[in-house]
């Protein structure tokens, strides 16, 4: 039985070109970038040249860049250095209420600093509300957070306006970039963006490994202190496979996916016409366009979500509730609850994420099953009342 | 010409045996282990596994492992989670004058929030003095954080005596052991060490993987916050690969690395006695004895190390002048300066560290070139005055 994976938005599998470039890095290129030695200059070109693969993707300089161990090592970085950088300059912070958990947890921390949060809310589409932005900024604020793009249910804000609105008032604008890089053009030479975070391991790279778009002008206190690594930005002896992987990730992002956007929305959309054609009681969860051409998030309306993504598994077929980042949590999608679902709405919710690999047959496969399975699980579910 | 690689303190090169186990996880097995599906389940099963790997060679509980993306990033979690969580209790912290960068600078930063920081001195044989260690603690001490072993000189500092006073006065005992692993033994349950950092890439593992041991008792606010990853102590997607290569890693040092110590021991000592025999003016820097069996770090009178590694590196011959960990950065030794050096002294350094690869053939190529080179560099100099 092929296995059928859709839930790239989880995690990508690495693409076999990829990890192509990673092994030398992993075997007899394993050198020290610090050490001064040939082991150690290997090390440091490659590093330079991924920073340059990374650079042309975002549209930045290469000194931009700042290598980091993921998304959310990105995420906390980036807000708790520039609250810590400026907090003699203010105290108030504004982001979503449908952040990541590496964004909203790191803003809760904050809070027990004396810093204010403001969350900002998004409509019953998951768009945030630009109005509400623009009155939440102050001149107490220091900064803003908003998502690119979100991972449960794809919804692409309008970083524009928002970036606008932000850097009109004089306020440091950060993004979580990890969903929408790859997916959707962003280019911070167009809109004035000042930090920006990604992940390798949801760009076919390898997990342990993601990047920090720091404007030129932005002096951020380091995450991690020490031996002065990444212009003293970033300290730590670099992850050289894992970041040589990352700018290979992101050159095959700019020549290709950012071109087949349209043949992966179609097959997503064939999911959901077929899904709605057979299924009754299914509501699209997110905006209808404003949206990742990858991600479908759906509730089944009676079904909890998790029934269903493990009866997919038993067919060898990988989907997700939404967000795989709260380990064993059964508790409801705080990004459907902030988008007006009720808990038992948010509770059966589905999310489909496709990407490079996934094939028409694939979406086939999902179809052959899902509505026997969905009809299973309400008959059994009415048998129990 | 066959390539010499003797700065094992900067990195290691992955063992074979450790890369394929990573192998599979960077293939098929690419799943979030966050994901309830089969894929995201093999990922936490293979992230179980490690952690018993780690815990069994610490002789603690697995659970009192976490994961986190190496050694800096280690030393800064333990030194800030501890300070911030208690920082309503006391406002001091020790350490010593001869940590690793990434413990200096936390402390140095934490300095900027309030905290006082004694830097406890050492002796000339980069001996921590026990006494005045004793004398630093008070009242309002927090966190002692002290290293196993040097990174430079390879020193071992009296643990057990440490912790013994450490723990008299109820206090919480941080060590960085990342270069200590897998060279000397150390058990939790024999010392009662509360925190201690390991890396991957010092023990034949990959970079961007290391881990935390935090004693059961003590909690820790988290370094990222996010989705709970870890218990809720370090949030972000896992690094399998890395992670899995650590425990197969901390394995292999446990069956066999702490058994080879006398035949890496002989011949460092080889080295040693070679140069003593041929070259004049050189000096030992560290404890004759107490000193881990692959470091050795000697000063070369009236030359400048980084001549040597340099040429050296020509011969294809790697070394150290120390520390790889302070890119492009001539200042000198901060650990030899401490133990009394001259700054010319602490410059002439060279630092040889061998490791499981390293085989006799490689000593004889040393001795095969150091000699002339240490000759030339020293007539160079004579005829520039």
């Amino acid at each position: 039985m092929k296995k059928v994976y859709l839930d790239y938005n989880a995690t990508t599998p690495i693409d076999p070109r990829v990890l192509e470039s990673m092994l030398p890095f992993m075997k007899e290129g394993f050198g020290n970038p610090s050490s001064i030695h040939s082991y150690g200059m290997a090390g440091k070109a490659a590093l330079d040249d991924t920073r340059e693969q990374v650079a042309e993707l975002l549209g930045s300089r290469p000194k931009e860049i700042v290598f980091t161990s993921g998304g959310s090592e990105s995420n906390n970085f980036a807000i708790k250095s520039v609250a810590f950088q400026l907090r003699e300059r203010g105290k108030h912070l504004v982001t979503t209420t449908v952040e990541h958990a590496s964004v909203l947890e790191t803003f809760r921390y904050l809070e027990s600093f004396g810093f204010r949060v403001t969350y900002v809310s998004v409509n019953k589409y998951g768009l945030l509300d630009l109005d509400e932005l623009k009155t939440a900024l102050t001149d107490d604020t220091i900064l803003v957070s908003v998502m690119c793009a979100n991972n449960e249910t794809g919804v692409i804000m309008p970083m524009r306006q928002i970036a606008e609105a932000v850097k009109e008032r004089g306020i440091l604008l950060h993004t979580d970039a990890v969903q929408a890089i790859g997916k959707v053009e962003i280019n911070v030479r167009d809109i004035p963006i000042d930090i920006l975070s990604l992940s390798a391991h949801k760009i076919y790279g390898a997990k342990g490994a993601g990047a920090l778009f720091i404007r030129g002008k932005v002096k951020l206190i380091p995450f991690i202190h020490g031996g002065g690594q990444e212009r003293g930005r970033r300290s730590g002896t670099e992850n050289v496979p894992g970041i040589v992987g990352l700018g290979r990730a992101c050159e095959i992002c700019r020549v290709e996916d950012l071109s087949q956007e349209k043949g992966l929305m179609d097959l997503r959309d064939e999911i959901h016409m077929k899904v709605l054609e057979r299924i009754d009681g299914v509501r699209l969860n997110g905006h209808p366009d404003k949206r990742l051409s990858n991600t479908l998030n759906l509730s089944f309306e009676d079904i909890e979500g998790e029934s269903i993504v493990m009866n997919l598994d038993l067919e060898g077929i990988a989907v997700s509730t939404g967000s795989a980042c709260s380990e064993g949590n059964v508790e409801p999608s705080h990004v459907l609850l902030a988008m007006g679902l009720t808990k038992e709405q948010a509770l059966s919710s589905l999310r489909f994420s496709l990407g490079r690999f996934t094939e028409k047959e694939d979406v086939n496969r999902v179809m052959d099953v899902l509505p026997s399975i969905v009809e299973r699980i309400r008959l059994l579910k009415k048998g129990n009342y």
